[in-house]
């Protein structure tokens, strides 16, 4: 490698961590006073920039929520690489599901229900969540469409009866500080084991 | 009755009638433009009345949530009420949740998605979600539990598998306009009569 692409790559990277740590300054500030009691000066006071430095990385609030919406599909992806790449998908399901839902901070869900607050009246953060939405059906119906047993089985059917449930555990851990999502999760893969074995969810 | 209880009963009807209207025009700000977006100022002007006048009924945006919210949970203990009224328990609880999330308005939706998310930051409205979310528990279980038919029925894990199904319903009507929650809300039905039979939820 030359002198010059060394440096290029070295700049790169460096920018990389740069809007890595915005990102985690701005999801720390959105999570305590909420996307709209928080300013871009705050952002950049959190992330210890001035705020010059600051809009070169990201010019509005909305581009940060995008940004930091993209950084988690993007984690979302690499872990159900990860997880595809050991081999067994159905353990991989359970796995993705086990470790999302149990592990999830309370700071995660709380952002994440703000971002659906906030999709209600944002166009541009409406696109993202329906954009988001439609990729984790398409993952999830076709994921549980390869492990289906049963008969009868109806991968989207069973996305449909998962998807609100999913939702509530992430709103029940925002909202409540103490909340224990086992026995949510527990009944979540429950719904999945007997959709994916074509026994019927819905009687 | 004499003609000064009279016109102190007609005060005070008119009194309760202006905060009606008061919070129909402050639901229909809040939806529109969000809790934080709304001034006291555009919520005087959305219900037609000087900023002094607003004021001697509600005093912050706050009160007018927490009267929003206190509305709400008492419009939902009169159908309790009329539906119990009407003699049948189990056709009570199936009617009430089919009224409720089959017929909910988006703008509802977002009223409740915004509290939860405004829940997590301000004391006043987590403590009143907190006695919301009890009061909705102890409903249930009590009426679950004088329902259930089948051995081995343990109504509250029962409805610690609806409570996040119920949320997230609601969170799928405000995020997606065009949401259709007859598939959840069947699932959410067959659920109550799968635990209610004592048939196990979680495998």
């Amino acid at each position: 490698m030359s002198a010059a692409a060394g440096t290029l790559l070295d700049a790169r990277s460096s920018q990389a961590a740069r809007r890595e740590h915005i990102l985690d300054a701005a999801e720390a500030c959105f999570v305590r006073n909420g996307f709209h009691r928080t300013t871009m000066q705050d952002l950049a006071r959190e992330a210890a920039m001035s705020p010059g430095n600051f809009y070169r990385y990201f010019q509005s609030k909305e581009a940060l929520v995008l940004g930091l919406a993209e950084r988690e599909r993007q984690r979302g992806m690499a872990l159900v690489e990860a997880m595809e790449r050991a081999g067994d998908r159905h353990g991989a399901l359970i796995g993705i599901i086990e470790r999302y839902f149990l592990a999830i901070t309370r700071e995660t869900a709380i952002l994440r229900v703000d971002i659906w607050s906030e999709a209600t009246r944002n166009p541009d953060i409406a696109a993202m969540v329906t954009r988001g939405e439609a990729e984790a059906r398409a993952w999830f119906v076709e994921t549980l469409a390869a492990l289906a047993t049963g008969p009868g089985r109806d991968a989207a059917a069973l996305y449909e009866a998962m998807n609100p449930l999913m939702k509530g555990i992430i709103v029940n851990r925002a909202v409540a500080d103490d909340y224990d999502p086992a026995p949510a999760v527990a009944h979540l893969l429950a719904l999945i084991e007997t959709g994916l074995a074509g026994r019927p969810i819905d009687r």
